[in-house]
Protein backbone atom coordinates (compact mmCIF):
# COMPACT_ATOMS: atom_id res chain seq x y z
CA UNK A 1 0.00 0.00 0.00
CA UNK A 2 1.48 3.55 -0.48
CA UNK A 3 3.25 4.81 1.90
CA UNK A 4 1.11 7.72 4.31
CA UNK A 5 4.01 9.98 3.87
CA UNK A 6 3.35 9.77 0.21
CA UNK A 7 2.34 13.21 -1.28
CA UNK A 8 -0.48 13.33 -3.74
CA UNK A 9 -1.88 16.37 -5.91
CA UNK A 10 -5.08 16.15 -7.80
CA UNK A 11 -5.66 18.31 -10.75
CA UNK A 12 -9.36 19.62 -11.15
CA UNK A 13 -11.16 19.85 -8.12
CA UNK A 14 -14.73 19.12 -9.44
CA UNK A 15 -16.96 16.63 -8.53
CA UNK A 16 -13.87 13.78 -9.19
CA UNK A 17 -11.23 15.63 -8.03
CA UNK A 18 -13.28 16.88 -5.19
CA UNK A 19 -14.29 13.07 -4.09
CA UNK A 20 -10.50 11.91 -4.77
CA UNK A 21 -8.75 14.82 -2.32
CA UNK A 22 -11.59 13.81 -0.04
CA UNK A 23 -11.34 10.66 0.19
CA UNK A 24 -7.46 10.22 -0.35
CA UNK A 25 -7.40 12.63 2.80
CA UNK A 26 -10.24 10.65 5.29
CA UNK A 27 -7.29 7.86 4.62
CA UNK A 28 -4.67 9.83 5.91
CA UNK A 29 -2.87 11.09 2.97
CA UNK A 30 -1.73 14.62 2.74
CA UNK A 31 -3.31 16.41 -0.92
CA UNK A 32 -2.57 19.10 -2.83
CA UNK A 33 -5.29 20.78 -4.87
CA UNK A 34 -4.79 22.63 -7.93
CA UNK A 35 -8.05 24.25 -9.78
CA UNK A 36 -7.89 27.63 -11.86
CA UNK A 37 -11.09 28.40 -9.96
CA UNK A 38 -10.33 29.94 -6.61
CA UNK A 39 -13.54 28.58 -4.91
CA UNK A 40 -13.02 25.06 -5.73
CA UNK A 41 -9.26 25.64 -4.10
CA UNK A 42 -11.36 27.41 -1.04
CA UNK A 43 -13.71 24.91 -0.60
CA UNK A 44 -11.35 22.08 -0.20
CA UNK A 45 -9.59 23.59 2.38
CA UNK A 46 -12.50 24.80 3.69
CA UNK A 47 -13.47 20.93 3.95
CA UNK A 48 -9.89 19.86 5.09
CA UNK A 49 -9.46 17.66 2.22
CA UNK A 50 -6.13 19.69 0.88
CA UNK A 51 -3.56 20.86 2.99
CA UNK A 52 -2.69 23.25 0.02
CA UNK A 53 -4.12 24.37 -2.94
CA UNK A 54 -4.13 27.35 -5.46
CA UNK A 55 -3.45 27.88 -9.48
CA UNK A 56 0.52 27.93 -9.14
CA UNK A 57 1.62 24.48 -11.00
CA UNK A 58 4.86 24.70 -8.89
CA UNK A 59 2.78 23.28 -5.79
CA UNK A 60 3.46 19.79 -7.69
CA UNK A 61 7.17 19.86 -7.60
CA UNK A 62 6.83 17.28 -4.84
CA UNK A 63 4.43 15.44 -5.26
CA UNK A 64 5.04 12.15 -5.36
CA UNK A 65 1.22 10.90 -7.43
CA UNK A 66 -0.14 13.50 -9.57
CA UNK A 67 -3.66 12.56 -10.80
CA UNK A 68 -5.52 14.87 -13.73
CA UNK A 69 -9.01 14.98 -13.41
CA UNK A 70 -9.92 16.81 -15.88
CA UNK A 71 -11.64 16.33 -18.94
CA UNK A 72 -9.56 14.50 -21.82
CA UNK A 73 -8.32 17.52 -23.97
CA UNK A 74 -7.83 19.57 -20.96
CA UNK A 75 -5.43 17.00 -19.46
CA UNK A 76 -3.42 16.81 -22.83
CA UNK A 77 -3.18 20.72 -22.58
CA UNK A 78 -2.15 20.70 -18.89
CA UNK A 79 0.77 18.23 -19.33
CA UNK A 80 2.28 20.20 -22.28
CA UNK A 81 1.90 23.51 -20.44
CA UNK A 82 2.93 21.97 -16.88
CA UNK A 83 5.30 18.78 -17.06
CA UNK A 84 8.09 20.75 -16.42
CA UNK A 85 7.16 20.79 -12.55
CA UNK A 86 6.70 17.35 -12.50
CA UNK A 87 9.57 15.48 -10.23
CA UNK A 88 11.24 12.66 -11.46
CA UNK A 89 9.59 9.57 -10.69
CA UNK A 90 6.61 10.92 -10.32
CA UNK A 91 3.51 8.81 -11.19
CA UNK A 92 0.69 10.71 -12.85
CA UNK A 93 -2.54 9.43 -13.74
CA UNK A 94 -6.16 10.62 -14.72
CA UNK A 95 -10.06 10.02 -14.48
CA UNK A 96 -11.02 10.18 -18.23
CA UNK A 97 -13.72 7.90 -19.38
CA UNK A 98 -12.13 7.10 -22.82
CA UNK A 99 -8.62 5.99 -23.16
CA UNK A 100 -6.66 4.93 -26.79
CA UNK A 101 -6.53 8.65 -27.37
CA UNK A 102 -5.57 9.89 -23.86
CA UNK A 103 -2.94 7.17 -23.53
CA UNK A 104 -1.55 7.75 -26.99
CA UNK A 105 -1.56 12.09 -26.48
CA UNK A 106 0.18 11.89 -23.13
CA UNK A 107 2.69 9.30 -23.73
CA UNK A 108 3.56 11.10 -26.91
CA UNK A 109 4.12 14.65 -25.36
CA UNK A 110 5.92 13.26 -21.55
CA UNK A 111 8.74 13.23 -19.99
CA UNK A 112 10.90 9.76 -19.77
CA UNK A 113 11.27 10.38 -16.29
CA UNK A 114 7.84 10.64 -15.19
CA UNK A 115 5.09 7.43 -15.65
CA UNK A 116 1.64 8.09 -16.89
CA UNK A 117 -0.47 4.96 -15.17
CA UNK A 118 -4.40 5.52 -16.97
CA UNK A 119 -7.46 4.92 -14.93
CA UNK A 120 -10.47 4.96 -15.17
CA UNK A 121 -13.25 5.22 -12.17
CA UNK A 122 -16.67 4.29 -13.53
CA UNK A 123 -18.11 6.65 -10.80
CA UNK A 124 -19.64 10.06 -11.48
CA UNK A 125 -23.45 12.28 -10.84
CA UNK A 126 -25.39 14.47 -13.40
CA UNK A 127 -24.22 17.04 -11.22
CA UNK A 128 -21.11 18.96 -11.61
CA UNK A 129 -18.46 20.41 -9.29
CA UNK A 130 -16.89 20.03 -5.95
CA UNK A 131 -19.82 21.22 -4.01
CA UNK A 132 -21.42 17.31 -5.12
CA UNK A 133 -17.89 15.61 -4.71
CA UNK A 134 -18.99 13.14 -2.33
CA UNK A 135 -16.28 9.98 -1.66
CA UNK A 136 -18.89 7.24 -0.76
CA UNK A 137 -20.01 6.93 -4.51
CA UNK A 138 -16.98 5.38 -5.19
CA UNK A 139 -17.62 2.15 -2.72
CA UNK A 140 -18.50 -0.57 -4.79
CA UNK A 141 -18.18 1.03 -7.59
CA UNK A 142 -15.47 -0.70 -10.48
CA UNK A 143 -12.69 0.58 -11.28
CA UNK A 144 -10.47 -0.06 -14.12
CA UNK A 145 -6.64 0.39 -14.44
CA UNK A 146 -5.73 0.80 -18.44
CA UNK A 147 -2.04 0.24 -18.70
CA UNK A 148 0.01 -0.26 -21.81
CA UNK A 149 3.57 -2.51 -22.53
CA UNK A 150 5.49 -0.04 -21.55
CA UNK A 151 3.66 0.77 -17.60
CA UNK A 152 5.74 -0.48 -14.58
CA UNK A 153 4.27 -2.83 -12.08
CA UNK A 154 5.06 -0.01 -9.33
CA UNK A 155 2.68 2.03 -11.69
CA UNK A 156 0.04 -0.45 -11.62
CA UNK A 157 0.37 -1.67 -8.64
CA UNK A 158 0.10 2.65 -7.29
CA UNK A 159 -2.91 3.03 -9.11
CA UNK A 160 -4.65 -0.43 -7.74
CA UNK A 161 -4.18 1.14 -4.20
CA UNK A 162 -5.29 4.62 -4.98
CA UNK A 163 -8.87 2.64 -6.27
CA UNK A 164 -8.40 0.42 -2.87
CA UNK A 165 -8.30 3.55 -0.43
CA UNK A 166 -11.02 5.13 -2.22
CA UNK A 167 -12.90 2.17 -1.47
CA UNK A 168 -13.95 0.76 -5.53
CA UNK A 169 -15.30 -2.70 -5.35
CA UNK A 170 -13.88 -4.81 -8.88
CA UNK A 171 -11.07 -3.19 -9.97
CA UNK A 172 -10.07 -4.59 -13.40
CA UNK A 173 -7.09 -4.54 -15.58
CA UNK A 174 -7.81 -3.91 -19.25
CA UNK A 175 -6.22 -3.06 -22.41
CA UNK A 176 -6.94 0.92 -23.77
CA UNK A 177 -8.77 -1.09 -27.28
CA UNK A 178 -10.83 -3.75 -25.22
CA UNK A 179 -11.43 -0.51 -22.85
CA UNK A 180 -12.89 1.79 -25.11
CA UNK A 181 -14.78 -0.90 -26.82
CA UNK A 182 -16.62 -1.84 -23.49
CA UNK A 183 -17.29 2.00 -22.52
CA UNK A 184 -18.66 2.74 -25.97
CA UNK A 185 -21.72 -0.13 -24.74
CA UNK A 186 -22.20 0.49 -21.07
CA UNK A 187 -21.41 4.12 -20.44
CA UNK A 188 -21.43 6.07 -24.11
CA UNK A 189 -24.32 4.15 -25.33
CA UNK A 190 -26.60 4.30 -22.82
CA UNK A 191 -25.70 8.14 -22.70
CA UNK A 192 -26.60 8.38 -26.24
CA UNK A 193 -29.79 6.71 -25.33
CA UNK A 194 -30.82 8.79 -22.39
CA UNK A 195 -30.14 12.12 -24.60
CA UNK A 196 -32.21 11.03 -27.53
CA UNK A 197 -35.42 9.71 -25.38
CA UNK A 198 -35.36 13.02 -23.36
CA UNK A 199 -34.94 14.91 -26.79
CA UNK A 200 -38.60 13.62 -28.60
CA UNK A 201 -40.82 15.22 -26.54
CA UNK A 202 -40.87 18.85 -25.23
CA UNK A 203 -44.15 18.50 -23.94
CA UNK A 204 -44.14 20.30 -20.26
CA UNK A 205 -47.36 18.59 -19.34
CA UNK A 206 -45.91 15.12 -19.63
CA UNK A 207 -44.14 15.77 -16.17
CA UNK A 208 -47.57 15.45 -14.27
CA UNK A 209 -47.86 11.59 -16.05
CA UNK A 210 -44.62 10.29 -15.43
CA UNK A 211 -42.77 7.15 -13.17
CA UNK A 212 -39.98 6.13 -11.95
CA UNK A 213 -39.12 4.58 -15.74
CA UNK A 214 -39.04 7.40 -17.26
CA UNK A 215 -36.94 9.36 -14.62
CA UNK A 216 -34.58 6.35 -14.50
CA UNK A 217 -33.97 5.89 -18.76
CA UNK A 218 -33.31 10.04 -18.54
CA UNK A 219 -31.59 10.76 -15.48
CA UNK A 220 -28.43 11.13 -17.50
CA UNK A 221 -29.60 12.97 -20.21
CA UNK A 222 -28.73 15.87 -17.28
CA UNK A 223 -25.91 16.15 -19.42
CA UNK A 224 -21.96 18.20 -19.12
CA UNK A 225 -22.05 19.32 -22.28
CA UNK A 226 -18.16 20.34 -22.66
CA UNK A 227 -17.52 17.06 -21.45
CA UNK A 228 -19.31 14.15 -23.55
CA UNK A 229 -19.17 15.55 -26.72
CA UNK A 230 -14.97 14.89 -25.94
CA UNK A 231 -15.80 11.55 -24.83
CA UNK A 232 -18.13 10.61 -27.61
CA UNK A 233 -15.66 11.76 -30.52
CA UNK A 234 -12.60 10.14 -29.21
CA UNK A 235 -14.70 6.72 -29.32
CA UNK A 236 -16.47 7.59 -32.15
CA UNK A 237 -15.67 4.22 -34.47
CA UNK A 238 -16.69 2.21 -31.74
CA UNK A 239 -19.74 4.21 -30.81
CA UNK A 240 -21.25 4.82 -33.82
CA UNK A 241 -20.99 1.23 -34.51
CA UNK A 242 -22.83 0.62 -31.06
CA UNK A 243 -25.54 3.11 -31.89
CA UNK A 244 -27.01 0.75 -34.48
CA UNK A 245 -27.60 -2.46 -32.14
CA UNK A 246 -30.52 -0.50 -30.03
CA UNK A 247 -32.47 0.32 -33.43
CA UNK A 248 -32.36 -3.26 -34.79
CA UNK A 249 -33.76 -4.50 -31.33
CA UNK A 250 -36.18 -2.38 -31.40
CA UNK A 251 -37.21 -3.38 -34.49
CA UNK A 252 -37.28 -6.57 -33.83
CA UNK A 253 -39.77 -5.76 -30.28
CA UNK A 254 -41.70 -3.54 -32.51
CA UNK A 255 -42.43 -6.41 -34.93
CA UNK A 256 -43.31 -8.61 -31.75
CA UNK A 257 -45.58 -6.32 -30.58
CA UNK A 258 -47.48 -5.70 -34.11
CA UNK A 259 -47.64 -8.84 -34.21
CA UNK A 260 -48.79 -9.88 -31.19
CA UNK A 261 -46.45 -12.28 -30.53
CA UNK A 262 -46.75 -12.96 -26.80
CA UNK A 263 -44.49 -16.28 -26.96
CA UNK A 264 -41.52 -14.25 -28.13
CA UNK A 265 -41.90 -11.60 -26.08
CA UNK A 266 -42.20 -13.78 -22.90
CA UNK A 267 -39.12 -15.29 -24.53
CA UNK A 268 -37.26 -11.77 -24.37
CA UNK A 269 -38.44 -10.71 -21.24
CA UNK A 270 -37.76 -14.24 -18.78
CA UNK A 271 -34.12 -13.81 -20.84
CA UNK A 272 -33.26 -9.77 -20.00
CA UNK A 273 -34.87 -10.42 -16.64
CA UNK A 274 -32.45 -12.79 -15.14
CA UNK A 275 -29.65 -10.73 -17.31
CA UNK A 276 -30.18 -7.89 -15.47
CA UNK A 277 -30.31 -9.45 -11.92
CA UNK A 278 -26.97 -10.20 -12.01
CA UNK A 279 -26.17 -6.54 -12.76
CA UNK A 280 -27.59 -5.03 -9.40
CA UNK A 281 -25.11 -3.21 -7.51
CA UNK A 282 -22.62 -5.01 -4.92
CA UNK A 283 -23.79 -4.55 -1.62
CA UNK B 1 -63.42 12.28 1.28
CA UNK B 2 -64.62 8.28 1.76
CA UNK B 3 -66.39 7.66 5.30
CA UNK B 4 -64.44 5.27 7.48
CA UNK B 5 -67.08 3.14 7.09
CA UNK B 6 -66.73 2.01 3.60
CA UNK B 7 -65.86 -1.27 3.15
CA UNK B 8 -62.92 -1.71 0.81
CA UNK B 9 -61.71 -4.64 -1.36
CA UNK B 10 -58.87 -5.75 -3.23
CA UNK B 11 -58.40 -8.11 -5.93
CA UNK B 12 -55.72 -9.75 -6.40
CA UNK B 13 -52.73 -8.91 -3.45
CA UNK B 14 -49.98 -8.62 -5.65
CA UNK B 15 -47.20 -5.54 -5.49
CA UNK B 16 -49.56 -3.21 -6.21
CA UNK B 17 -52.83 -4.90 -4.39
CA UNK B 18 -50.91 -5.04 -1.43
CA UNK B 19 -49.50 -1.87 -1.33
CA UNK B 20 -53.75 -0.30 -2.03
CA UNK B 21 -54.14 -2.93 1.19
CA UNK B 22 -51.46 -1.61 3.20
CA UNK B 23 -52.43 2.20 2.16
CA UNK B 24 -55.82 1.87 3.29
CA UNK B 25 -55.39 -0.19 6.19
CA UNK B 26 -53.21 2.13 7.09
CA UNK B 27 -55.27 5.27 6.94
CA UNK B 28 -58.53 3.64 8.75
CA UNK B 29 -60.06 1.89 6.78
CA UNK B 30 -61.69 -1.90 6.18
CA UNK B 31 -59.86 -3.58 3.58
CA UNK B 32 -60.42 -7.36 2.35
CA UNK B 33 -58.39 -9.05 0.06
CA UNK B 34 -59.28 -11.51 -2.17
CA UNK B 35 -56.29 -13.92 -4.31
CA UNK B 36 -56.47 -17.38 -5.27
CA UNK B 37 -52.81 -17.30 -3.38
CA UNK B 38 -53.73 -18.34 -0.26
CA UNK B 39 -49.69 -17.62 0.75
CA UNK B 40 -50.77 -13.77 -0.22
CA UNK B 41 -53.89 -13.59 1.54
CA UNK B 42 -52.06 -15.27 4.74
CA UNK B 43 -49.25 -12.69 4.36
CA UNK B 44 -51.82 -9.62 4.51
CA UNK B 45 -53.37 -10.61 7.05
CA UNK B 46 -50.56 -11.30 9.22
CA UNK B 47 -49.40 -7.95 8.24
CA UNK B 48 -52.64 -6.49 9.37
CA UNK B 49 -53.38 -4.76 5.94
CA UNK B 50 -56.90 -6.64 5.90
CA UNK B 51 -59.80 -7.55 8.01
CA UNK B 52 -60.69 -10.72 5.98
CA UNK B 53 -59.89 -12.36 2.58
CA UNK B 54 -59.05 -15.53 0.52
CA UNK B 55 -61.07 -16.47 -2.69
CA UNK B 56 -64.24 -16.71 -2.11
CA UNK B 57 -66.11 -13.57 -4.08
CA UNK B 58 -68.98 -13.84 -2.30
CA UNK B 59 -66.37 -11.92 0.45
CA UNK B 60 -66.99 -8.64 -1.81
CA UNK B 61 -71.17 -8.43 -1.70
CA UNK B 62 -71.06 -6.01 1.06
CA UNK B 63 -68.11 -3.41 0.02
CA UNK B 64 -68.73 0.13 -1.24
CA UNK B 65 -65.31 0.17 -2.94
CA UNK B 66 -63.46 -3.12 -5.08
CA UNK B 67 -60.82 -2.11 -6.50
CA UNK B 68 -58.84 -4.66 -9.58
CA UNK B 69 -55.32 -5.15 -9.09
CA UNK B 70 -55.40 -7.83 -11.74
CA UNK B 71 -53.52 -8.13 -15.24
CA UNK B 72 -55.60 -6.51 -17.57
CA UNK B 73 -57.05 -9.46 -19.50
CA UNK B 74 -57.31 -11.58 -15.86
CA UNK B 75 -59.64 -8.23 -14.74
CA UNK B 76 -62.17 -8.55 -17.69
CA UNK B 77 -62.24 -12.13 -17.03
CA UNK B 78 -62.84 -11.86 -13.22
CA UNK B 79 -65.69 -9.41 -13.87
CA UNK B 80 -67.59 -11.65 -16.58
CA UNK B 81 -67.48 -14.30 -13.56
CA UNK B 82 -67.81 -12.74 -10.22
CA UNK B 83 -69.54 -9.11 -10.92
CA UNK B 84 -72.82 -10.70 -9.64
CA UNK B 85 -71.38 -10.36 -6.32
CA UNK B 86 -70.97 -6.59 -6.26
CA UNK B 87 -73.75 -4.93 -4.78
CA UNK B 88 -75.46 -2.42 -6.21
CA UNK B 89 -74.19 1.21 -5.98
CA UNK B 90 -70.52 -0.34 -5.77
CA UNK B 91 -67.88 1.51 -7.24
CA UNK B 92 -65.58 -0.66 -9.21
CA UNK B 93 -61.56 0.64 -9.81
CA UNK B 94 -58.60 -0.81 -11.39
CA UNK B 95 -54.69 -0.58 -11.55
CA UNK B 96 -54.08 -1.29 -15.16
CA UNK B 97 -51.90 0.35 -17.14
CA UNK B 98 -53.40 0.92 -20.28
CA UNK B 99 -56.93 2.35 -20.53
CA UNK B 100 -58.95 1.82 -24.07
CA UNK B 101 -58.90 -1.67 -23.83
CA UNK B 102 -60.09 -1.89 -20.22
CA UNK B 103 -62.59 0.53 -20.25
CA UNK B 104 -64.66 -0.71 -23.11
CA UNK B 105 -64.38 -4.37 -22.26
CA UNK B 106 -65.01 -3.88 -18.21
CA UNK B 107 -68.03 -0.86 -19.41
CA UNK B 108 -69.71 -3.64 -22.77
CA UNK B 109 -69.83 -6.60 -19.49
CA UNK B 110 -70.72 -4.56 -17.01
CA UNK B 111 -73.98 -4.87 -14.97
CA UNK B 112 -75.59 -1.20 -15.10
CA UNK B 113 -76.32 -1.03 -11.40
CA UNK B 114 -72.05 -0.55 -10.69
CA UNK B 115 -70.17 1.91 -12.14
CA UNK B 116 -66.64 1.60 -12.97
CA UNK B 117 -64.25 4.04 -12.80
CA UNK B 118 -60.59 3.63 -14.18
CA UNK B 119 -57.29 4.42 -12.67
CA UNK B 120 -53.94 4.16 -13.00
CA UNK B 121 -51.48 4.79 -10.13
CA UNK B 122 -47.92 5.31 -11.92
CA UNK B 123 -46.15 3.20 -9.47
CA UNK B 124 -44.26 0.01 -9.26
CA UNK B 125 -41.45 -1.84 -9.32
CA UNK B 126 -39.21 -4.23 -11.02
CA UNK B 127 -39.92 -7.35 -8.31
CA UNK B 128 -43.54 -8.42 -8.02
CA UNK B 129 -45.55 -10.02 -5.34
CA UNK B 130 -46.99 -9.07 -2.02
CA UNK B 131 -43.09 -9.13 -0.67
CA UNK B 132 -42.34 -6.15 -2.31
CA UNK B 133 -45.47 -4.43 -1.59
CA UNK B 134 -45.14 -1.14 0.15
CA UNK B 135 -47.62 1.83 0.17
CA UNK B 136 -45.03 4.24 0.82
CA UNK B 137 -44.13 3.77 -2.87
CA UNK B 138 -47.22 6.03 -3.91
CA UNK B 139 -46.11 9.25 -1.82
CA UNK B 140 -45.52 12.15 -4.35
CA UNK B 141 -46.33 9.75 -7.55
CA UNK B 142 -48.68 10.84 -10.37
CA UNK B 143 -52.15 9.42 -10.51
CA UNK B 144 -53.91 9.16 -13.78
CA UNK B 145 -58.29 9.41 -13.25
CA UNK B 146 -59.44 8.11 -16.81
CA UNK B 147 -63.18 8.76 -16.66
CA UNK B 148 -65.46 8.28 -19.74
CA UNK B 149 -68.41 10.66 -20.21
CA UNK B 150 -70.81 8.60 -18.58
CA UNK B 151 -69.33 8.52 -15.39
CA UNK B 152 -70.59 10.30 -12.44
CA UNK B 153 -69.11 12.90 -10.06
CA UNK B 154 -69.01 10.43 -7.54
CA UNK B 155 -67.07 8.09 -8.96
CA UNK B 156 -64.25 10.57 -9.83
CA UNK B 157 -64.23 11.71 -6.72
CA UNK B 158 -64.45 8.63 -4.90
CA UNK B 159 -61.33 7.60 -7.33
CA UNK B 160 -59.44 10.78 -5.99
CA UNK B 161 -59.96 10.35 -2.72
CA UNK B 162 -58.44 6.65 -2.96
CA UNK B 163 -55.57 8.43 -4.79
CA UNK B 164 -55.33 11.25 -1.78
CA UNK B 165 -55.66 8.47 1.09
CA UNK B 166 -53.08 6.34 -0.58
CA UNK B 167 -50.97 9.91 -0.74
CA UNK B 168 -50.18 10.26 -4.61
CA UNK B 169 -48.71 13.70 -5.73
CA UNK B 170 -49.96 14.86 -8.40
CA UNK B 171 -53.70 13.42 -9.27
CA UNK B 172 -54.51 14.25 -13.30
CA UNK B 173 -57.90 13.71 -15.08
CA UNK B 174 -57.40 12.53 -18.79
CA UNK B 175 -59.49 10.39 -21.33
CA UNK B 176 -58.63 6.88 -22.33
CA UNK B 177 -57.08 7.93 -25.86
CA UNK B 178 -54.92 10.96 -24.59
CA UNK B 179 -53.94 8.10 -21.67
CA UNK B 180 -52.68 5.66 -23.47
CA UNK B 181 -50.88 8.09 -25.73
CA UNK B 182 -49.08 9.18 -23.35
CA UNK B 183 -48.33 5.97 -21.59
CA UNK B 184 -47.32 4.94 -24.73
CA UNK B 185 -44.29 7.33 -24.52
CA UNK B 186 -43.48 7.76 -21.03
CA UNK B 187 -43.76 3.90 -19.77
CA UNK B 188 -43.98 2.04 -22.27
CA UNK B 189 -41.30 3.24 -24.60
CA UNK B 190 -39.18 3.17 -21.83
CA UNK B 191 -39.46 -0.75 -20.90
CA UNK B 192 -39.05 -0.97 -24.95
CA UNK B 193 -35.78 0.28 -24.48
CA UNK B 194 -34.74 -0.94 -21.26
CA UNK B 195 -35.25 -4.32 -22.55
CA UNK B 196 -33.61 -3.58 -25.88
CA UNK B 197 -30.53 -2.18 -24.49
CA UNK B 198 -30.50 -5.39 -22.20
CA UNK B 199 -30.65 -7.63 -24.96
CA UNK B 200 -28.06 -6.18 -26.71
CA UNK B 201 -24.95 -8.21 -24.89
CA UNK B 202 -24.91 -11.43 -23.39
CA UNK B 203 -21.24 -11.00 -21.95
CA UNK B 204 -21.23 -11.51 -18.32
CA UNK B 205 -17.58 -9.40 -17.96
CA UNK B 206 -19.65 -6.73 -19.18
CA UNK B 207 -20.89 -6.43 -15.02
CA UNK B 208 -17.13 -5.32 -13.71
CA UNK B 209 -17.54 -2.48 -15.98
CA UNK B 210 -20.59 -1.20 -15.41
CA UNK B 211 -21.38 2.21 -13.77
CA UNK B 212 -24.93 3.18 -12.51
CA UNK B 213 -25.92 4.62 -15.81
CA UNK B 214 -26.12 0.99 -17.24
CA UNK B 215 -28.11 0.06 -14.24
CA UNK B 216 -30.74 3.19 -14.05
CA UNK B 217 -31.05 2.34 -18.08
CA UNK B 218 -31.97 -1.32 -17.48
CA UNK B 219 -33.46 -1.44 -14.22
CA UNK B 220 -36.29 -1.89 -15.85
CA UNK B 221 -35.44 -4.64 -18.21
CA UNK B 222 -36.47 -6.75 -15.12
CA UNK B 223 -39.89 -7.30 -16.48
CA UNK B 224 -42.97 -9.11 -15.71
CA UNK B 225 -44.05 -11.20 -18.69
CA UNK B 226 -47.13 -12.20 -17.89
CA UNK B 227 -48.12 -8.32 -17.54
CA UNK B 228 -46.03 -6.28 -20.27
CA UNK B 229 -47.06 -8.44 -23.51
CA UNK B 230 -50.08 -7.85 -22.50
CA UNK B 231 -49.67 -3.73 -22.21
CA UNK B 232 -47.73 -3.80 -25.28
CA UNK B 233 -50.49 -5.27 -27.33
CA UNK B 234 -53.19 -3.57 -25.97
CA UNK B 235 -51.72 -0.12 -26.95
CA UNK B 236 -49.87 -1.46 -30.22
CA UNK B 237 -51.11 1.25 -32.42
CA UNK B 238 -49.20 3.89 -30.34
CA UNK B 239 -46.82 1.90 -28.53
CA UNK B 240 -44.91 0.92 -32.40
CA UNK B 241 -45.59 4.65 -33.63
CA UNK B 242 -43.47 5.43 -30.57
CA UNK B 243 -40.60 3.30 -30.96
CA UNK B 244 -39.44 5.31 -34.19
CA UNK B 245 -38.79 8.19 -32.24
CA UNK B 246 -36.17 6.98 -30.58
CA UNK B 247 -34.14 5.32 -33.41
CA UNK B 248 -34.10 8.90 -35.67
CA UNK B 249 -32.99 10.70 -32.70
CA UNK B 250 -29.98 7.98 -32.42
CA UNK B 251 -29.10 8.12 -35.82
CA UNK B 252 -29.43 11.99 -35.67
CA UNK B 253 -26.85 12.22 -33.04
CA UNK B 254 -24.89 9.45 -34.48
CA UNK B 255 -24.38 11.65 -37.49
CA UNK B 256 -22.99 14.98 -35.06
CA UNK B 257 -20.63 12.38 -33.66
CA UNK B 258 -19.27 10.90 -36.92
CA UNK B 259 -19.40 14.61 -38.61
CA UNK B 260 -17.36 15.87 -35.00
CA UNK B 261 -19.90 18.36 -34.53
CA UNK B 262 -19.38 19.51 -31.08
CA UNK B 263 -21.30 22.24 -31.63
CA UNK B 264 -24.67 21.03 -32.70
CA UNK B 265 -24.24 18.20 -29.66
CA UNK B 266 -23.77 21.10 -26.87
CA UNK B 267 -26.74 22.62 -28.46
CA UNK B 268 -28.75 19.52 -27.79
CA UNK B 269 -27.30 18.49 -24.50
CA UNK B 270 -27.63 21.93 -22.96
CA UNK B 271 -31.78 21.73 -24.26
CA UNK B 272 -32.04 18.14 -22.75
CA UNK B 273 -30.39 18.63 -19.23
CA UNK B 274 -32.85 21.95 -19.10
CA UNK B 275 -35.65 19.97 -20.03
CA UNK B 276 -34.32 16.76 -17.61
CA UNK B 277 -34.12 18.89 -14.97
CA UNK B 278 -37.87 20.02 -14.76
CA UNK B 279 -38.69 15.97 -14.12
CA UNK B 280 -36.86 15.24 -11.33
CA UNK B 281 -39.18 13.36 -8.00
CA UNK B 282 -40.91 16.25 -6.36
CA UNK B 283 -40.15 15.97 -2.62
Amino acid sequence: MIEKSTKIAIIGLGLLGGSYAQGLSLAGYQVKGLDIDEQAVRQAGKNGWIVAGGNDPSLISDCDIVISALYPRDFVSWVNSNQQYLRTGAILSDVTGIKRMVISEINAILRSDVEFIACHPMAGRESRGIAYADSSQFENSNFIIVPTEENSQRAIDTAKDIASILKFGRISVLDAERHDQIIGFVSQLCHVIAVSLMNISDDPMLIDYTGDSFRDLTRIANINEDLWPQLFIANKDNLSREIDAPTEQLNQLKEYIVEEDVSAMRELMIRVSERRKKFDRRK
